[in-house]
């Protein structure tokens, strides 16, 4: 159902709305990683987040007749902030159901983006009833966050960018390590490394604790995580990998890895101080990984995606107190 | 003696080393400017500012056997990281001549890319007489922070990139504004600009109390800043435009603007809340008039150069502290 003509057709009708983003780096981050670390900054996408891409993928297929009713998403905040800018861009409503204890700043961006936010109990209401309800009241169509062809196909091009810019950078075999939720970034680059750059290899990226997708691709099976809150990394905390997205990453994706909440702050620390970026916890998972990871990851090169940045001062001002000055 | 020619002849040497970066933008920036922003981040150029493409640019002119004896500069931090940089790219020495109130992240980076780094007294000392007696003692090659033609082709480069991802976007009149120290940037911007995009200006901005560019083109002649300290603007705080320079700025730049620390502060918390991006406050100048110098900025978009990124903690937290709740 996801192929890689369906990520070219979204890379086509995204075409002068994506930011094409580029690969960063630093000798620091090589030092500290003994190899050559390449970062894909999609805190740099529209939104903060590689969040947009899916979103108008998914909204710019739609039948004008059925988009012009509106969109519905359910998201803790990057999701929702790249549906909403994306329903703008096409003239049409967003409603979205976020959690609420996602960081303020991603509530409120929502909301300036044009978005009516309707905030649920990520730990005790169910998100996908609340918003199949709604969906069915207004008429609206419920944009999934990862386990949806569309959304899968508009995230993959985030993989045809890796895939152009490694091969520029003589780069033909290498670890892609990408933060992980529920796979949709994870699977759509796998599937379009796996056409543009066989060479490189996507390997999913998440925190301790909240390791669904690193324990699905042991055991062959979707697992679930048994906790669904208390983790920084909001940004990428789902139940597990989905029906569409897991049968991708077992097919395409190396072992997973798991960082502590400590790495992904120090992480944070160092992409201010040497990558001149703003990161978020979720965001900063694949950096960790690359950093602190070395003997887990095969090559000279690796490819670390930065997936938003999206933070609260206070979180980030946490990040650079306890490690600013180690970096 | 600096032109069009020269910029386009370091592009090329430039090609594959100098990172191609995008152009960003943000609604609410949009909204504070009442008009569209497009900002082009220099700190997410290698060494954290847009200096290395003029070091890279000057010292791959170089004759191989000059080059091979070294090279000397003199810089408060971001000429000193793009000159090491460059220099250990060519596997050659190099020495730098630092104001001993340079940020500590500047000297601490400079000496970690390999430059043996020489302090001065800003105040006191005559930077350029200590850079041309150790030149001359050890035969290095003295790399001029920006009245040197191959420097100002290089930082030139900056402007070809302008010219055609505005073209891209269906920019065709707009106001360039530009951090602007010695004007090697906005020089080159500017002769880049009247090639490529003549219905773009280059238009320097300064921080109150160093603005000899914008008193100069006032003027028509060079006007010196009557101190050289104090500033947190350090990455664009120099004594006067230059000779090289000058006549450039003058044939075709707008008026300069001039903007307040407040200001750059208050455009340092924005940059890291809206474009994720880390920015030094020279380097936040252009950004803060684009903000806050509506009236004086013609057109229905305006584009900002943020030109470096490299500020210590103490500072950023308190840009963060600041202006972190009025984003």
């Amino acid at each position: 159902m996801s192929d890689i003509a369906m990520i070219r057709a979204a890379a086509e009708r995204l075409r002068g709305h994506a930011r094409r983003t580029p690969l960063l780096s630093s000798p620091f981050l090589d030092e500290i990683a003994g190899r050559r670390v390449l970062v894909k900054p999609e805190c740099l996408q529209h939104t903060g987040s590689f969040k947009y891409r899916g979103a108008r993928s998914a909204i710019s297929a739609l039948d004008a007749n059925v988009r012009d009713r509106g969109v519905i998403a359910f998201s803790s905040g990057n999701h929702a902030q790249g549906v909403t800018l994306a329903a703008r861009e096409h003239g049409i409503p967003a409603v979205i159901i976020m959690p609420g204890d996602a960081p303020a700043m991603k509530i409120e961006n929502t909301r300036a983006l044009g978005a009516e936010v309707v905030l649920y109990d990520r730990a005790n209401e169910d998100r996908d009833a609340i918003g199949a309800r709604l969906a069915s009241e207004r008429g609206l169509t419920l944009i999934k966050p990862f386990d949806e062809p569309l959304v899968i196909a508009g995230q993959g091009t985030t993989g045809l960018e890796i895939a152009e810019d490694a091969r520029a950078l003589g780069i033909e075999r290498a670890d892609v390590l990408v933060c992980c939720g529920g796979g949709g970034l994870t699977s759509g680059i796998a599937l379009a490394l796996e056409a543009d750059a066989p060479g490189l290899r996507a390997r999913p990226c998440e925190p301790e604790g909240f390791d669904d997708v690193a324990r699905s691709l042991i055991s062959g099976q979707i697992e679930r995580n048994t906790k669904l809150t208390g983790s920084i990394c909001d940004a990428i905390v789902t139940p597990s990998p989905g029906e569409i997205t897991f049968p991708i990453l077992k097919r395409l994706c190396g072992p997973g890895f798991v960082v502590t909440e400590e790495e992904c702050l120090h992480a944070m620390a160092l992409a201010w101080a040497r990558l001149k970026l703003v990161v978020e916890p979720g965001g900063a998972v694949a950096l960790a990984a690359a950093l602190w990871r070395k003997d887990q990851i095969e090559g000279d090169a690796v490819i670390a995606l930065i997936s938003g940045g999206n933070v609260d001062r206070e979180m980030f001002l946490n990040a650079l107190d306890r490690f600013g000055d180690q970096i």
